[in-house]
């Protein structure tokens, strides 16, 4: 936390920047599914030939790893975050396939000191994922707890 | 899915059912974390000391995974399910610790039939995750399509 280098203060509402590309394997998907959404569509080829989709997709809740990894690796870990308080909406607008190569377009919609804690700021994400196509796979808005650098002792 | 004896009418309104209990130790918490959320406060037990909440604590995506697993393990795969759209909501209220016990109270906010999709209803759930002290962890809103066993010709 001592050595973060990004705070509240750097993100600024209507911001856009650019995550990944992450690389999602036909591997990945079934040793995610197995451990934590083992239905046929995500786990079993064959099986799922017969399901709505007719092939091997990604669990939602995959693709929401994905996205938290890429934001660690991108900026959260360089980041004083102080964690979220949970998630506001998640959207799976389009099944996630082997193959797949996905980049998320962040935006900040919102940031606010926190009025009950002098030094802390609210800032209110949107995650748009697409696949190499530009399609969108996953719309996501969450809200994460930054410390500010400014310790704004007027507040 | 052919094997499936659960459908969409075995969802009534209000009803409750408890899920679990699942336990979640330390290395799942850190095993979880350096794949997802490789944040200090899910990843190292000394650095978490130096965090808000003072010592390891899962990662609030781990949580939503362990749900999903109980979903799956409980009902999802003796179910007609064809996927959620995504998630409503996600409150992460109190953090989740090595060695906790989790269980989760599963309600039928609202089931009713699809007008554009004769034969698939959408069930919407609340789960209440609780902790072995019955302290609420998460509160999680989403939504399921379900096939259903009448495939309602009149709709």
């Amino acid at each position: 936390m001592s050595g973060a280098t990004i705070h509240f203060e750097d993100f600024r509402p209507g911001e856009v920047r650019m995550l990944g590309p992450v690389s999602v394997s036909a591997g990945e998907i079934v040793d995610f599914a197995r451990q934590w959404d083992p239905q046929p569509m995500h786990v079993d080829p064959d099986a799922a030939r017969d399901t709505l989709l007719g092939e091997l997709t990604a669990s939602g809740w995959h693709t929401c790893c994905i996205l938290m990894r890429m934001m660690c690796d991108e900026f959260i870990l360089d980041a004083a975050s102080m964690g979220g308080p949970g998630i506001e909406e998640v959207r799976w607008v389009a099944p996630v396939r082997p193959g797949d190569v996905l980049t998320a377009r962040r935006t900040v919609r919102e940031s606010r000191r926190l009025r009950s804690r002098p030094g802390v700021g609210l800032v209110r994400f949107r995650f748009e994922m697409m696949n190499q196509r530009e399609e969108t796979v996953m719309i996501s808005d969450f809200p994460v707890f930054f410390r500010c650098r400014d310790s704004g002792a007027a507040a």
